[in-house]
């Protein structure tokens, strides 16, 4: 089966028209390159503002509504008082998952200390995965390729496959 | 002193009678075996299903009543619907030990990237050190491994042994 | 601009008159030294006991009435009853920061395996960035060391300034 994946670009100054969103169509494309490798296909895009209210909304209902089975967060994980995406997704994830965000972080690491500003979360609502991601397209194709060897087998987890309940490790 | 350790295996399958427990026994024998090392004994074994409220009632028994130094859980941190091991340690732990979480982590990581996909969590409830292990017994082995440098010092930290007061890094 | 750094020691010793506080002077002159590097100043110390209480009202006031840009704790993040630093910060921050958790955690444990035993906490209050030091001096260099290539970045974001809102990685 194919798996559905959404893209929400999280940015005040897209939004509100004062630039172009420089970074956000680079990021879906390197989701959607990773995506054909995950055997996804991209299914939603959106971008909303900085705003806690506002991207809770958007992923709950790409959640509970329309059935997801993987969500994807661009920017807005930084340290700046604008920066809330973490807060939003800790606000709708019923279930954490840690060790995404350890990889990613190791794995972003290796490329440059910067990567300790990220505060991106990670877990489970209901049947869909929501990940944060980074802003800059680079890092998001380095934090993708570091949660590609497991993010088939997590999306198939969440689903119930029952053949996947007991792979090593888990 | 000895410290006194209990085990809980967290499956549906195994509650049900459905199959039998082929990774309990061989993960509660490395548990044993990593116990020797350490100075413990396993002072108690159970298994309950993948249900919050079972779980949370067992890790609260063995720490507040049954005095347990030790819990360790073994299965039900993945990704499936049911697997809810972590969201029940963390509804009756008091104080979390991110630390442990992360050189188990590492330490799996290095074996098989599937290791992303644990939930894990660890923390102290009184006097009593709860850690979730993965179901699969290699994998278990692993992280005791992980753990064996500190853990002896943890258990004895959490007794309040002044003398273990200002170790290095704490 | 110059950033006005805060270092509280939590220790029942130390502020009972019971010892001296033999690794307090020594890990504030490591954070000294280091602030230095930073463009940093320390514009306040204090000692406090290992009580929530405590630490939460010094945290709250050095964040919301004296606006300091950094505040660093040092000890009472081990396993002992009376270690709840992480607690007490965990109480007050309003933005987790993990990544820099992280960094600390992994540049730690290349020195000791005990470094596990850190139950270090860290996060945004307003524009103020609290992170938990252990309490041994010579930790407290290496944890610093591992977070200089970005703290200064760090606490730009948390100022608000645009340039630096959209740095690599976040
Ligand atoms: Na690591």
């Amino acid at each position: 089966s194919t798996y559905k994946v959404a893209i929400l670009t999280v940015s005040d100054t897209v939004t509100s028209g004062a630039g172009p969103d420089r970074s956000g169509p680079r990021a879906v494309s390197v989701v959607n390159s990773c995506s054909e490798k995950l055997g996804a296909m991209v299914a939603a895009t959106a971008v909303v503002p900085d705003e806690i209210l506002n991207i809770k909304e958007i992923l709950q209902r790409w959640s509970d509504v329309d059935k997801m089975d993987l969500v994807l967060t661009l920017g807005g994980t930084g340290f700046t008082p604008r920066d809330v995406t973490p807060e939003a997704t800790k606000g709708v994830i019923e279930k954490e998952t840690p060790g995404l965000l350890h990889v990613m972080m190791q794995a972003s690491l290796k490329v440059t200390q910067s990567a300790m500003l990220s505060r991106a979360a990670a877990g489970i609502r209901g049947s869909t995965l929501i990940i944060n991601m980074p802003g800059n397209p680079n890092a998001v194709g380095e934090c993708m390729e570091a949660l590609l060897p497991a993010l088939k087998h997590a999306l198939k987890q969440i689903k119930g496959d029952k053949r996947e309940k007991h792979p090593r490790h888990v």
